[in-house]
């Protein structure tokens, strides 16, 4: 089959873009090739605004057909939390089909080697962010977020994960040569000579297990890091999050076919209600790779069950921030009341517990007491989320019942300091809008540790009293040893507490933001610059992204022989 | 404490070294820093080769004395496959005070950075590569193996797999930055701008249980790549393979109490007969990286339940040859014949399988049938080791009790072709030494399958007839994909067979060695250049040497502030 797109024109149009990527992952500053602005897109074969939205409505009700083998049945079912039935159909797969058919492509998917495999990530990298305003629309109403951040996390952010991990998963594979010639000295005798040649080759199928929040960002860095080193990729949506990875999966085999590789390297597995196909396909012997986000339970069944595949999880954990003192009172308020409404605190990364001394803290504005301190970040939330139009565009939605559940139960836990408030979205009314509740817990009270020692996904955040910076550190090494971080913040003018809460942060393995006052926050994390999660505590085992998440995804094998 | 040996002094001393090692991985020509010649030795502080001996002599029944926290009793009882009871005694770990004191050092080592921890782990592999010829004798009069290899592959070899790992986990380590400005534009509004710095960090005390036939060989490179990453070492040898890991150790303690670092980091759990220490520290919390080498079943125990550790196995396979066609048919008899005696066969490299058509096979001599080209297989063999000092020279000592009963039971499996022989060693004549057996086996009876596809460890072969070379090929694919395997051999004029051979070792991910027929062999492997084990198929989870063996052990942490 003759490809309609050579390797040699993608390498010529991807390759610069390649070696930024590398050069950015190496440097670590800031950069990115995907537009923030919702304005960039429009020109130039992207879809604008307007023509995004009608594209996503056009899906609304359709039958998404892959075209894939063993498709023997449609399913679909999911429900916009913002209330509207997206009404789409996605093919259901009899896996004992599917699978075989994953692999015949393969061959000449890893005989392609790394550089052109990597152009072609980036080509699909490219169609996605020319979708990008299709794709905000596909991810807010799964997920539930408002659409700026949908446009941007689920779109260029993502976007960035996925090339982040094309470029990682490139550089490792080339830095075995492709072919070496090997002479050993043999004092006066002939020297041994030894034609070798390697190749990298990937492990088998991998699987994306994706997560009902955040499909795409989530979802993007291990289907491109497996991709990317030559595996096939299976995609096991969310339930609820069925269509941004079915849309990406769609460019993806577009791609692959007009490169003339075989689509099928890259496949959906959509499931009917309650079938839980995760647990089916993640101990198949085809799957040699998974990569998970979601539940700790689920994490450590795949990592105790699935023993055939290498798995990289990030599970959950119990974010904490440490308030010991701050020369920025107003911009540490107002920067943690953004941290914990954006999304309705459903980020994996939303600080949980706020640990602050019972006797209060030093701050530019004086002395603050412990309950000064909660009061006024209960003010800052409130003042943000004032208005209902900035606090919708804000919290987005509810993803699900169960985060419903579990912010109304801890109003409960003890006293409120910031109940949560009911917010009509006046264009979406069936969606649920909530914003986040403060509650207020002793940290020396072993009943309250039950609730601040345990995940509470979504908008509910426990101000817990301490009897010291040197106690709340010391709650900080437990809380990371015992139930892991994604993040650690810590507000200290005091060096050295900030260099405490640094060595329990090294010494623990979490990453730490420390005295955030702007516009950057510690629930945000930036491609090609900022890890996200460490894979050393256990919130995560694995980290976005580094070369331990790709290294592992292919081996290398040598052909040698006497020249 | 002031550190005798400074950092600086070490880098500069060793950062040349470290350089040349880190192009060799890159470019994988010949390269290595340690001699293996025995006369190389005897200058420039090394010990020549009546020392190096002697050395070992004045180890023998004394109480070799680590220093380290929990010693609670000694333990020993090591007899040499040459017969003599080498008479040391070990420290014996209370590992509850043990495992504590490791980690008390662990943050100066970790804050020392990648660099200085290179040239520490430098600085150990030279003072061991000066004392080369005392190990010689300590791996000789543990694996069995005769001197020269004791030496080469104890010494030399050993070392540049430490250095490789060395040279691999500071390339790892090192691309992150220490620190990164990261300033993102916000079009006319201020830019955001954070300071990011990053460190590695370790997962914690890692255990390297070691092998009886390679201590040296096969532990180096886990211990290197741990230590370099950061972690504490404790090793935990075969207790018929302790004094050349417990002088690895001493030479670790001294030098890292010598560069103002904790001797704790690295440590040695010697155990008392059949107390099976290994199970218990595996599943510690504190041990977080196991290397291992050995039998697959406590391999496989190790993956199942060493749950919190990030687990590296080589274990066992069934290493196959193809033999198709030659062009150098009296070459390809002499190099498999060699392959099939050093060391007695007991090498996880050793071919045990060699497949060949039951029509025979094209040779530069004319077609030769099966049973011409086992025959002439047989008498090459014999040839090598008629003369009994070449013999002795070549063979080593079988290694244990088990090797022995494997031997003889395999002449009962099938047709004898080359039926083992008993030499004695006159210099140690409780040794035993045992020529290699080949057994006839047919490759479509099912009662043979039972045999071939077993491994069996030790100086035995079978030549399995088949169908032809498409069915050697399919037999190699399965092979590789249920026993696993750690070599690879093919003999082939044919394009068409190499290619089929190539893709077959590509799909299963071994690695292969085609047509040798001089002075490389199959079963060798040199640092810097080959791969040894693949990490891909059931021999070995992980390959000797490269960034997926190391890029775990360690993780990356930031802290990030406002500028």
């Amino acid at each position: 089959m003759a490809a309609e797109l050579s390797a040699h024109d993608l390498i010529a149009k991807h390759r610069p873009t390649l070696d930024q990527a590398l050069e950015a992952i190496r440097t670590r500053a800031y950069w990115s090739p995907h537009p923030e602005h919702p304005k960039a897109y429009g020109e130039n074969g992207s879809l604008g605004m307007a023509e995004g939205k009608a594209a996503f409505d056009a899906l609304l009700g359709t039958r998404l057909d892959l075209d894939q083998p063993g498709t023997d049945d449609w399913v679909g079912g999911e429900t916009s939390p913002y209330g509207i039935e997206l009404g789409v159909t996605y093919p259901h797969a009899d896996v004992d089909t599917l699978l075989p058919a994953m692999k015949a492509g393969q061959r000449a998917w890893r005989d392609a080697g790394a550089q052109v495999r990597a152009v072609v990530c980036l080509e699909i990298l490219k169609r996605i962010s020319d979708r990008t305003h299709e794709f905000a629309h596909a991810v807010m109403h799964t997920s539930g977020q408002a659409f700026m951040m949908a446009f941007q996390a689920g779109g260029p952010h993502a976007q960035d994960r996925g090339l982040e991990a094309v470029a990682y998963a490139y550089a490792e594979q080339v830095r075995t040569p492709d072919e070496a010639e090997w002479t050993k000295p043999q004092g006066k005798r002939d020297p041994l000579k030894l034609d070798k040649r390697f190749k990298a080759v990937p492990r088998g199928i991998a699987l994306v297990i994706g997560c009902n929040t955040f499909p795409t960002w989530n979802g993007y860095p291990g289907l491109f890091a497996s991709l990317a080193t030559g595996n096939a990729v299976l995609v096991k949506p969310h339930p609820r999050g069925v269509l941004p990875l079915a849309l990406t999966v769609q460019v993806a085999r577009e791609v692959l076919a007009e490169t003339g590789f075989d689509p099928n390297l890259v496949a959906l597995a959509a499931e009917r209600p309650g079938e839980g196909i995760a647990k089916t396909l993640a101990t198949r012997p085809e799957i040699r790779i998974i990569d998970y986000t979601g539940s700790t339970s689920f994490g450590d069944w795949l990592e105790a069950n699935a023993r055939q595949a290498q798995v990289y999880t990030e599970k959950a954990g119990v974010n904490t921030v440490l308030v010991e003192s701050t020369d920025n009172y107003k911009g540490m308020l107002s920067n943690l009341a953004f941290s914990l409404s954006l999304y309705s605190g459903q980020m994996c990364t939303t600080p949980q517990n706020l640990l602050i001394p019972r006797d209060g803290i030093t701050t530019d504005e004086g002395a603050k007491s412990y309950d000064e301190v909660v009061t006024d970040l209960a003010r800052s939330v409130g003042g943000l989320l004032g208005d209902d139009a900035r606090a919708n565009a804000l919290l987005g939605a509810i993803v699900n019942p169960d985060v419903k559940a579990r912010l109304e139960a801890a109003a409960g836990l003890g006293e409120v300091a910031l109940a949560s408030r009911e917010i009509v979205n006046p264009e979406f009314p069936d969606a649920v809008v909530r914003t986040p509740v403060i509650v207020k817990l002793d940290g020396a009270k072993p009943d309250d540790e039950a609730a601040y020692m345990s995940e509470c996904f979504g908008p509910v955040s426990f101000a817990v009293a301490v009897d010291s910076a040197t106690d709340g550190v010391e709650l900080l090494r437990r809380t990371i040893a015992d139930k892991g971080v994604m993040t650690v913040g810590a507000y200290t003018t005091s060096d050295e507490v900030a260099g405490a809460v640094e060595e329990v942060c090294l010494d623990e393995c979490a990453q730490l933001s420390l005295n955030l006052t702007g516009g950057v926050y510690v629930n945000q994390t930036a491609a090609f610059s900022d890890f996200h999660g460490s894979g050393g505590n256990p919130a995560a085992n694995a980290a976005l992204c580094d070369a331990a998440f790709v290294a592992n995804r292919f081996r290398m094998v040598e052909i040698r022989r006497e020249v």
